[in-house]
């Protein structure tokens, strides 16, 4: 089957990755631990499959220019189109409706799983990646929303994330709404100019607030590059009210956080210190309380915050931000966002703010689609691969110093049986252990066992079997004391770290030696 | 976005299910432990994607009639052929392949995961299921097959079942190979028929000994239907040079295990006892062992099972077994099924024997397809789902027990707060807590809390709160009382199962009450 001439490369598409013992074994304890706080809160697990019906999942991508694009899509035997699942979420909601009957309601549930996107890969932009989702399904109080964000917040302080160095920003799409209605641009009629406009709120981060005021005025932006885009076409009174709503307020109640955001004309007031929510509700009070819409999104945002403020969250941890507008369109109330503050280098190693690791928000709307009639539902999503990056960068999750098995060495081919039964008798007691499988000497072997992380290898030739004995090799005491050695004569002879015990003993010398390293 | 009129159908494509949270905590217990016994093995995990290039997985489906067609394929963004992973064991071929220089030889590794197959789904069949394997890659000693059957036999007495109750079986292709050269089938010319043979002899547990007879000679063989199955066209004394290797040989040293197998023809010497395994080398080398083939690969075997011997695991553990063929086309040498040997009831309520839940083999051309050399490795694949339900039908599994959050009741919509300070308060003291998130009154907040499996239910009232007690109520024992009081009214005035504590006393009250229960 094998030729050298003919032969296959063996290479993974882009946007893919193999993972190794250490990023596995870190997965499983961040999802360990997250599991650990959604518990405590009450949810409980349930698993959808990879694929579902094509039409089930619904175009609710984040890039909305491209809505089927972005999925991978296939015919089963039956001609019939399944995609691969492209988050959490939309699998969720078709779970519900699927077994309304036969779920507690409010029903709370959790689950982890990878999702696939159908798009070019970049850096640190991933094909397959992993979301863990809370959702709460049948509870239309502000409740759930404010446990939401407090769970994603204990969470991220159960990883290890200090509090101070992330945020849970709330907004509210409602709220939007009410600033839309208070532009002028409510209604059916204007359904693609508030994209427009939304889109351009979203590039707030990069184009700052002059950027964004451009965009959203009559004359549009040229960038850097001499590109044009042309603007919203709104009023410069409009373009005010809308960049008044961004701006964040500062106020006399707290310090400005650290949020890296490049706040462009705000940097005159950078000594000023941020309101709290309750006086940031009051400014955006100013802006769209005077409409219907944004009058109850404020009555239901002062509920969430109000409720977190009871359970001990203040506006350091749970804030209300309002550059938090998330992509997917079937957010219909709050949404959510968790950043981390802290900076790590990029691929320049200049210092960034690390960013968002996860969000979510309400979708009132998404079960209804299956049911006919809404059906209130709110849940968060963190990016697993996103926060592992995260807290590998931090120091929390480093799983590369676990030991590896006693390697007992096969000194004589013939005398296999012998190795394998030493080799059972370690395992049998508990002991991680395997012997080396390979054709090569006792170098070589040696050499093994150091890349296995060995702590021990067990060593018997002829003359060892011949009185009944083995010889218990402490790998990392044996290279010390190497170096200490004046030459290959000496080693051979003094066999640093090296002890002899009778065979019987075997078992009880090699837990005592791993109990003395461990200790 | 809802109307009743226009809604879409929640439902799930055939073949694919949902995970409730007692199989997805089942489901963990049994990968844990098995990923235990596997680590005792010194074999570490890798995980690859569940996307590979078509042309990287290869034609190895175990229809071999459609290459193709069973596996879920699409187009990227850039027009390349991917597809979704139809076993664990091409993608680690792949990996190790691309990772050659950088991997530890032998390189033993292990990962569970979920597979896809793109048939038609039937009872007990799926299109997606999880695999848990492991490999051995550059070892071509039989101690690496012999520790694949010994690791396996030790996963599954870990998983609970007892010994006596499974059967590692073992054969080779190589003996086929040798099988096949005693009848004069060997060489290129013979393909096609080797082909039809082995997929004869694959039928045996199906059609017995004289069912396959047929299908090995010139007649052919008629089933039920009046449908006529042409045969492999091979003398009466090939056939029974074939037959002679497939019978299993009685001997005085064993009794023959339960395997459930329809004998057939054998149904007369039922009373004798199974030859050992060196007792059926003896046998086997009576048929294949003049032929070059034949007698290397009985060798192997020998060392396999003289490994297994020196470690302890006998006859009735490891055992070889004709009957096991393994459809996989890779298959270079050793061939391993794991079989549990207790009975359940089928569908009509019948006992039948459980069967297999996993086997593998020696695949030592999968990654020289990549390298242009051969690489020797061995493996073995657990089917996760299908081992789970067997060990459901044992009782291991139940974790359906679990006890569910404590919930705190709402008697008071306006008190929201002061109930989310609570859950807190018991949050941050380690108990899984959750607040009532819906609409309704007391009556369908205690059903809901029973739902949950709640163990207590906080109460809070307005007068409670004015005294500053709360009401904590033990919810079975409640039931219990319950039904021994003689009316609603009595259960009013004596609250079953109610205790009254301070409000401060919360916690304590709680973890004392849980304590009990769980004591």
């Amino acid at each position: 089957m094998a030729s050298k001439d003919n032969k296959l490369k063996a290479r993974l598409p882009r946007g893919l990755a193999d993972r190794t013992a250490a990023e596995i074994r870190a997965t499983e304890r961040m999802v360990a631990t997250i599991r650990g706080v959604y518990e405590r809160y009450g949810f409980e697990p349930v698993e959808t499959p990879l694929i579902e019906y094509t039409d089930a999942l619904g175009k609710f991508l984040p890039d909305e220019d491209r809505p089927n694009e972005g999925v991978f899509s296939f015919q089963d035997e039956d001609e019939q189109w399944l995609s691969l699942r492209y988050d959490l979420t939309a699998p969720l909601a078709r779970y519900v409706a699927e077994n309304f009957q036969d779920l507690p309601r409010p029903y709370r549930s959790y689950r982890a799983g990878w999702v696939f996107r159908n798009e070019k890969p970049g850096p640190g932009r991933f094909r397959q990646f992993m979301q863990f989702d809370a959702d709460t399904v049948g509870a239309s109080s502000p409740a759930a929303d404010a446990e939401m964000c407090m769970m994603a917040a204990d969470a991220l302080e159960a990883l290890g994330i200090p509090r101070g160095q992330y945020v849970i920003k709330v907004n509210s799409r409602k709220v939007l709404d009410g600033v839309m209605e208070a532009v002028g641009l409510s209604g059916e009629a204007h359904v693609d100019r508030r994209l427009t406009v939304m889109r351009s709120i979203d590039k707030l981060d990069r184009l700052g607030f002059d950027g964004v005021g451009l965009l959203l005025g009559v004359l549009g932006r040229l960038d850097q590059s001499g590109d044009h885009t042309p603007g919203a076409g709104l009023s410069p009174e409009a373009v005010e009210t809308i960049l008044s709503f961004l701006r964040p307020v500062w106020g006399a109640t707290e310090e400005r956080p650290n949020t890296g955001r490049p706040w462009g004309d705000m940097a005159s007031v950078d000594d000023g210190r941020l309101l709290d929510n309750y006086g940031t509700l009051l400014h955006w009070q100013s802006v769209v309380g005077g409409t219907e819409t944004g009058h109850d999104a404020l009555d239901q945002l002062r509920s969430i915050i109000s409720y977190c403020e009871a359970s001990g969250y203040g506006s350091r941890r749970i804030r209300i931000d309002s550059s938090v507008v998330r992509g997917l369109e079937y957010y219909t109330g709050a949404v959510f966002e968790a950043e981390l503050l802290f900076e790590i280098p990029n691929e320049k190693g200049q210092p960034v703010v690390f960013g968002s690791v996860g969000g979510g928000g309400r979708y009132d709307g998404l079960i209804g689609r299956f049911r006919g009639e809404d059906c209130p539902a709110t849940g968060f999503s963190i990016g697993v691969s996103r926060l592992q990056a995260a807290l590998t960068a931090l120091g929390k999750l480093d799983g590369s110093d676990e030991a590896g098995p006693v390697v007992v060495l096969v000194m004589d081919r013939e005398r296999t049986g012998d190795y394998q039964k030493m080799v059972s008798t370690l395992r049998n007691a508990g002991i991680s252990a395997e012997m080396y499988l390979g054709d090569s000497g006792m170098k070589a072997q040696m050499k093994y066992a150091d890349r296995r992380k060995a702590p021990l290898a067990v060593i018997q030739g002829s003359l060892e079997k011949e009185k009944g004995v083995v010889q218990i090799k402490d790998l990392d005491l044996g290279k010390k004391l190497s170096e200490k050695l004046a030459d290959n004569a000496a080693w051979r002879t003094e066999r640093p770290g090296q002890f002899e015990v009778p065979e019987a003993d075997l078992v009880a010398a090699v837990k005592q030696m791993v109990a003395q390293r461990d200790g």
